[in-house]
């Protein structure tokens, strides 16, 4: 029963207890919300009330519905610092996650338009593709697209790709040091072939990242796309005003 | 007529030419690409090799099929840099388009959980709300939401706010010189309303800014829910690589 005496609305109440039963495990990621008539119960509200708080709540994507089953609390959005050049093995490990990858396919494809403009190399020139799921505690997050020069690539390729991150491959096996790499962010809908990568149905919120990588001399040496699941990833940064902007 | 002796495959070959002819303008963003038979005809190659020209056109996002209507030219993306806190007219300007913005609705509401974290004010305490679309070149590019706290918002949501950037006002008229922001980047869908507001389809694909702008003493005093159309803009960065990755 919620206090009469606070000024702020009810339903603001109601989001805040049920927010706060979320980040306490009350009510765990996936699990179905209590329905509205226990809601009303518990807190002394009306349906009209309850309805405003979850309608809020799936604003904010802190639970979601389920059409035909109910209201369910989301799965935890991962937060992933986008502030230096990290591969998907660092980040996850960072988060305290558990990254796995499944090799979908590993061929050696002409250079479309865009992968020879990023790698530096003719259109239709040979380029190694590498095509992978990447997992964090079991649950497919991104499916990956990586594009390398030909003879890097062949080298790669060769290794179990299931159990061995490109970037350290790169780096501890064949002393290719990676220095910086240009990001692109776009938000995109699933095109089938992403969606069945990664179990989502087409049209899902995809954020995609084209990301080249360089090495020493400012050498283009990996250019990847990598399509996260919008539902369970967020990125940050950090940006400061610069002076010339202010009055 | 695509020479015989080059061994890159003609599909690649039919790609890069119309690349190149939209790259050039003479393939408008907007219009309407050529007919099969006249693109079979013109570049002498088969039926197929034409539509999977095409389907990496769309895959590239170069083009867009329209059900019913015919394959075109998509719009160009903006591509913005996201490398500092800059608003949206700034960065408007910066790439030679003219923003204008056009006002939705501006009020006092309480704050919900999320607003009330970020301006730092108690849940269901009462903040400025202003929403507004913001164009370049008379194209619908972002629905903003806006949050101040109250006392400044009030300031702020008393001028013409079609034609003066919140960011000005507050770093020239108030004296509040922003510092910098937290930002957060996602890839969601489009409800409804964002979808009314921008003019597309519910479900298309969102470009979500999450951001907390700061002033002095590290207090927050902008937060922001940036909602931009996803095929019209992508951002780009630079990260380094930490040498501790480094084998």
């Amino acid at each position: 029963m919620i206090a009469e005496h606070d000024p702020s609305p009810l339903y603001a109440k109601v989001e805040a207890a049920l927010t706060s039963d979320i980040a306490a495990g009350d009510l765990s990621p996936g699990s179905q919300l209590p329905p509205e008539d226990r809601l009303i119960e518990r807190f002394g509200v009306s349906r009209t009330t309850v309805r405003k708080a979850i309608e809020n709540l799936v604003a904010r994507g802190q639970v979601e519905i389920r059409r035909g089953k109910g209201t369910f609390v989301a799965q935890r959005k991962i937060t992933q610092e986008l502030t230096e050049l990290t591969g998907f093995v660092e980040d996850m490990q960072a988060l305290g996650r558990t990254p796995t990858a499944r090799l979908l396919d590993k061929q050696v494809v002409p250079a479309d338009a865009d992968v020879a403009r990023q790698l530096a190399v003719p259109p239709g020139g040979l380029v190694m593709r590498i095509q992978r799921v990447r997992l964090a505690d079991g649950v497919a997050m991104s499916f990956d697209e990586t594009y390398l020069p030909r003879g890097i690539g062949e080298k790669i390729a060769a290794h179990d790709l299931d159990a061995e991150p490109i970037f350290s491959l790169l780096e501890g096996k064949y002393g290719v040091p990676l220095t910086e790499a240009e990001y692109r962010l776009e938000a995109v809908t699933a095109a089938p072939d992403v969606a069945q990568a990664l179990s989502v149905d087409p049209g899902s919120a995809i954020f995609l990242i084209e990301r080249t990588s360089y090495t020493e001399g400012h050498r283009p040496i990996d250019y990847e796309k990598l399509y996260y699941r919008g539902d369970l990833i967020s990125f940050v940064t950090r940006l400061a005003r610069r002076s010339r902007h202010r009055s």
